[in-house]
């Protein structure tokens, strides 16, 4: 269905072309809409930020926040963006308090003894040196823990079993991570000496997933895992014979509050040739989970933003305005790079005439959402026209915010557009050691680096101000 | 596209019920055939087979030959059997010299640093204690393994990088588990120091697939491991490079030749009201591997065998043919029970009238093949007739054996038939820790159940002798 409507939509705009030029005359010239329909070809038909992925994941690999392959991230990073042709590259340094994950083990050992597929939460604390056996008491939401008396499940280990469902634009995220983020306290405050839960992802396997949690000030730190959604099936089948269920789990992580670990984000330019001040932000987190090689989250990001800047440098002369890549530090455990940009360029937000970032999706994008001035917005349709054989619809709304990290600078003030990619499968894998290369279909990465191409061309050459 | 169909189909048997009569009448009067229909319908809308799986894969879960779960499974599949109504129910007893598994660390240690997701072969010897570190040699194929000039692997780690191909009959697995059962001693004999390869298995998920291996004799026994798909494919593409890579291998597993466990096949009668010594033999295996909860390989077999002939034991009365179900063990790692069954019966397989085992297939049976005697494969026909509805075609040979163990008895001489189930995703999970119960579809698995009751009760009432 998608591929004959996509082919379909492309034999319209092979056929309508010419029209385009009246069209779009008010934001694109003739020679710079021809340039942008050549980039466009030229992107579908490349595996450039294929390449660069799969370097990134053979080479590289997982890369947590101030790990040795953070390390080798960032280095990988200045070097790909000088090899790409960037014409400025530079790093911000980020420091944090070390967390170091440890091991896990996690069973069930009564009544019927199975081992568990289990991931400590990022940031937990561990368990006593020899674990923690304790009766389990299952929760259906995270509501419901929260509605358990203070007291009641002291000794206990609180096991909330909600289950993530999954929808295209990733909407059942919210509903199932606010249990990561914050049900170790809350069930520490009704007595628990430990979270476990199902894991916030959509698959059936037996990998669970981690991401952050956070501790309320002032209630007791308790350890907080994830378990497989397999493994929690289990033990809700267990639970369910009403027989008391005991539960062993031992986390053997560790803060290092005095160690402070570093990092950086990795920022490259490709400097606009009329308005080189004038900037058209891209971005992408460096920094992945600690587990598998960081191939979806994010590095299809870093290889779209690379891969976008790399087509146009390539071509024979800049564009007016600058396209500066951002590849943040740390965005997984506390969005490091993104609030370091913040710092160091708060006096020159104004510059940044519009941004974008990559880091959610795992397919074609279907939807352009825009976050720029009422007279300018005008152009954005003008942009999603020439999207529009790609299978990208524009949305009707003008409140959006660039994704994740970039997030920051829209607050701020800077004009924003967000690229809606199909998520239905994105949460099988989201945070797990199953975020691989294999996870990425290329084609459907073609579609999105000739998205994002097309996007930073448009934004860098068009005769406007998206402020207004 | 199966709904529809099937959908369709149930509503011409509904519409031509009457005339199957006289069709079917050779082989089964009225009665029986209005029995038989009424058990369909029965077993089509009753999820016994998958409370049992649920049974299983939460109280026993996995249960490899000789250890705790295996002594569990014994237990509950005695219970089990008493529970569900069967008149006589016994075990036959193995043993076998242990091997524990022990664990395994697998690692690309140069020019990048990986961890790599991997299990020990079934029955691979230890690698040293300090573990292994050697540089890797890939060959695609097994084959060309083979083909390597002796002595060519000194010191070095053979990887077999052949990807094994999904197939609705499971058709891809001869050419690639070949790797699995020979490929450690093949490589000893050209110097290797240990055997690592993709998974036999369909999926890209990052778990490793086990199954059992054998040494040769008067070969050096070296270590043999499996990489999960995604971990081969970064091994893949870091040789690729044309960088020398380095891997680190450690298993603890050890073979216990002294120490022998004991084991049990479980064996439960519906008995004959007619003709008791004539036994309609239903068969799966009761062990699983050490992973999973073994809910597919071979709880899925078990549930239904069980249902079936408790399905049977709720008519008024008994059939004319005893019905056995016999749940082997050991299947996994060589065969014991249906071994042992041979020696303890080898003066009764005349009596064997006709067997079924179920031990491969993840969805709908689409076709039941026959292996009777030429006068009597009309009555299969008529069988088959019967199935129709439920989407099985009847296969234009008559030379299938007995699945799995059963094909011990088919080979001495018992008349067979084999229903072929889709197998497209079997091997996504097979011998995987991810072989749980959410890999079981309960509508499907109704058709699977319904199709082994049919055949029983068919085979039971049938006044037919299938050896003509």
């Amino acid at each position: 269905m998608r591929l004959l409507s996509r082919n379909f939509l492309v034999a319209i705009i092979t056929i309508s072309s010419f029209s385009l030029n009246t069209v779009l005359a008010k934001t694109l010239n003739d020679e710079q809409l021809k340039t942008i329909e050549q980039l466009k070809q030229a992107t579908l038909h490349s595996d450039l930020s294929y390449q660069i992925l799969e370097s990134l994941t053979t080479e590289v690999g997982n890369r947590r926040l101030g790990t040795q392959g953070d390390k080798k991230a960032i280095k990988w990073a200045v070097a790909k963006m000088k090899a790409l042709g960037f014409d400025k590259v530079w790093t911000e340094e980020v420091e944090s308090p070390q967390w170091l994950r440890g091991d896990i083990e996690a069973q069930i050992i009564t009544p019927y003894t199975h081992d568990m597929a289990a991931i400590g939460l990022g940031g937990t604390v561990g368990t006593p040196q020899n674990g923690i056996k304790a009766l389990v008491v299952e929760f259906k939401t995270l509501a419901d823990l929260k509605a358990a008396k203070k007291g009641s499940l002291k000794g206990k280990i609180a096991f909330v079993s909600y289950r993530m469902k999954a929808a295209i634009d990733g909407s059942g995220y919210g509903p199932a991570v606010a249990t990561r983020g914050s049900g170790a306290s809350i069930a520490a405050e009704k007595g628990a000496v430990a979270l476990i839960m199902r894991s916030v992802g959509t698959d059936n396997n037996r990998i669970a997933h981690t991401g952050m949690m956070r501790y309320k000030k002032d209630i007791k730190k308790i350890p907080a895992a994830a378990l497989s959604n397999p493994d929690a099936d289990v033990l809700v089948n267990t639970l369910k014979r009403g027989k008391p269920v005991a539960f062993y789990l031992k986390i053997t992580a560790q803060h290092n509050a005095n160690k402070m670990i570093k990092s950086a984000s990795v920022i490259g330019e490709i400097t606009g040739s009329e308005m080189p001040d004038e900037i058209v932000a891209l971005g992408a987190h460096l920094d992945s989970w600690d587990v598998g090689t960081g191939a979806m989250d994010d590095g299809m990001g870093i290889g779209i933003v690379l891969a976008t800047a790399a087509q146009i440098a390539k071509l024979p002369q800049r564009p007016k305005r600058t396209i500066r890549v951002i590849l943040y530090a740390g965005e997984e455990v506390g969005f490091y790079g993104t609030r370091k940009y913040m710092e160091l360029h708060k006096n020159e937000v104004a510059k940044h005439v519009i941004g974008a970032e990559w880091d959610f999706g795992l397919g074609k994008i279907y939807q352009i959402k825009a976050g720029v001035g009422a007279r300018s917005l005008n152009s954005i349709h003008d942009l999603a026209q020439i999207l529009t054989p790609l299978g990208v619809a524009m949305s009707d709304k003008n409140d959006a915010i660039a994704q994740s990290d970039m997030s920051l600078l829209s607050k701020a003030g800077m004009p924003s557009v967000s690229f809606a990619a199909n998520g239905m499968r994105y949460f099988d894998y989201h945070h797990t050691a199953n975020d691989t290369l294999d996870k990425i279909n290329p084609d459907d990465y073609k579609q999105n680096t000739a998205v994002y191409t097309v996007f930073a061309y448009f934004a860098a050459q068009a005769n406007v101000d998206f402020r207004q």
